[in-house]
């Protein structure tokens, strides 16, 4: 699908023709650009509320539309267009190189030959480089510290099957798919070593709210003694949401919970309901990786402290 | 789909044409039943081993192949036909019957009002009766105990979405579809007041296997403080097997996790484990309601002395 304007990329991201976190705040920053085009500030002020509004719950949305705000708020008419597509791209390659250093710093909290659990699609298709949890695996593979991924299949919208095991498979490591409903057998009764998953906001107290299913498989990590491991850009913090609590939980269309594929599974005139994501609490995080650092939540304070400290 | 032999009945079995841990048992009665239609007792002692063979982890069928081989034994060819006939006829009104008491002793467990989470499907299409949780959830409705009930879709058979949601909107029933993955938000942010399950085996220690699923959803319903049920016959009970550690865990086809409806929702080439059931240790289960009675099973001797008492 090609955007060319600031509502095509709203609707790409209310649709979900994208999604994940980073990439949705990436895209977001190219959507402004587009408004930008123009060389008038009113278009890109008017953009950037449909922007906002497309997608409730991932903080980087937000925090990506301040930044390009504050560029198009910085210079001359004349050249916005010029300005906002710099800004975009400047976007775009921090997410990538924050992916990178994640990567590099996640893998080393893995013991070598590790079983990972994963969980949604947070990968390469989530974000403008390989990935947040995927990217951190990813390095670990490379690095032997992984030795094998069970992605979790992440219903109602499979990003698991669909996306993490296909990241997976075309970066040839060994992955075998599992039902959400299999990862508490899987951890009794095999050996799990580590969770590792995404994050769309993290709140100032380092509750981690993230793909529906995620809380669950932290209380079955704790349950099992696995350590819990989010990764995700320090943009995902929100030091302004002071807990999990205040976090809004998107509920998108039950159809999504009552159709496979287009196919019903359920009844006629079933109900269902479809809440998107959940919040984990920071007291079953092991540690939180940012490409500015590895923060054990257990002390939110740490959190707070590590953002707001000059970028490295 | 009708079955004419012993052989149709194992097939059906086998394919998950019928499945539910109590109704295979009765279906394997009717099926010795069948193989007596030409009075011969070979003809039976070789239909039972293909039956036995058809699931190894409901003992169910066991159970209720052991008692139509006493039975078979118990008298001379002439009337071998009309004996298995009525045996048959007498395991279904027993497994009738102990639904109705199961309904009625589980329903008082529950508090007026209460939002129950169920798994699987353990109700009319499960059994000869009304269903074993089903049961207890639809007396409960009925005495004004149940208020809302969300069954877990319960991938990757969906017997959730597709069965238990059947029944209880038939039997009007309000209830709400959920993914498995959602259990563990719903219990954190709205009111859960009890899990109900079936069984598919019960060792003497009073361990349960059920539906890949259920012993995730037990920890869970732990950590949030939310009692655990399990409804299931007396026959689900297997004094021989000591723990849950012996009882034989059904892997079934990975395809039946790869595709969902005939549409493949992974990428082609693949892999995925496929679980088909999972143990839950006993201290994680409140109580187990039969029709003899109901035991909390953290004093798993109890257990075995209700089962050796005289019936009542």
């Amino acid at each position: 699908m090609t955007c060319r304007t600031a509502s095509d990329v709203a609707k790409a991201t209310r649709d979900m023709v994208l999604r994940g976190a980073p990439l949705i705040g990436c895209a977001a920053a190219f959507g402004l650009a587009l408004a930008a085009r123009r060389g008038r500030l009113r278009d890109v002020l008017a953009a950037a509320p449909l922007l906002r509004a497309a997608r409730p719950t991932a903080v980087n949305l937000s925090h990506a539309l301040d930044r390009m705000l504050v560029a198009a708020r910085s210079g001359p008419e004349g050249t916005l267009g010029r300005r906002l597509a710099a800004a975009a791209e400047d976007y775009f390659r921090e997410d990538l190189a924050a992916n990178a250093r994640m990567a590099r710093l996640g893998a080393r909290l893995l013991k070598k030959g590790s079983r990972v659990l994963t969980h949604c699609n947070a990968g390469a298709l989530a974000t403008a480089g390989i990935g947040t949890a995927v990217g951190v695996i990813r390095a670990g593979f490379l690095a032997g510290r992984v030795a094998h991924v069970y992605p979790c299949e992440t219903r109602p919208y499979l990003q698991g099957s669909r996306l993490t095991l296909w990241e997976l498979m075309r970066a040839g490591v060994p992955a075998t798919l599992i039902t959400d409903n299999m990862a508490a057998h899987l951890m009794k009764t095999e050996r799990v070593d580590a969770v590792v998953v995404g994050s769309d906001r993290i709140a100032a107290n380092a509750d981690v709210c993230n793909k529906i299913g995620t809380y669950g498989l932290a209380v079955l990590a704790r349950h099992h003694g696995i350590p819990f491991y989010v990764a995700a850009p320090s943009s995902t913090v929100d030091l302004s949401t002071p807990t999990g609590a205040r976090i809004p939980i998107e509920e998108r269309s039950e159809d999504e919970v009552l159709e496979v594929a287009g196919s019903p599974i359920a009844p006629r005139g079933a109900r269902a309901r479809h809440f998107a994501f959940d919040v984990t609490p920071h007291e079953l995080v092991t540690a939180i990786v940012t490409e500015r650092g590895v923060v054990a939540p257990a002390d939110g304070p740490h959190l707070k402290r590590m953002l707001s400290s000059p970028r490295p």
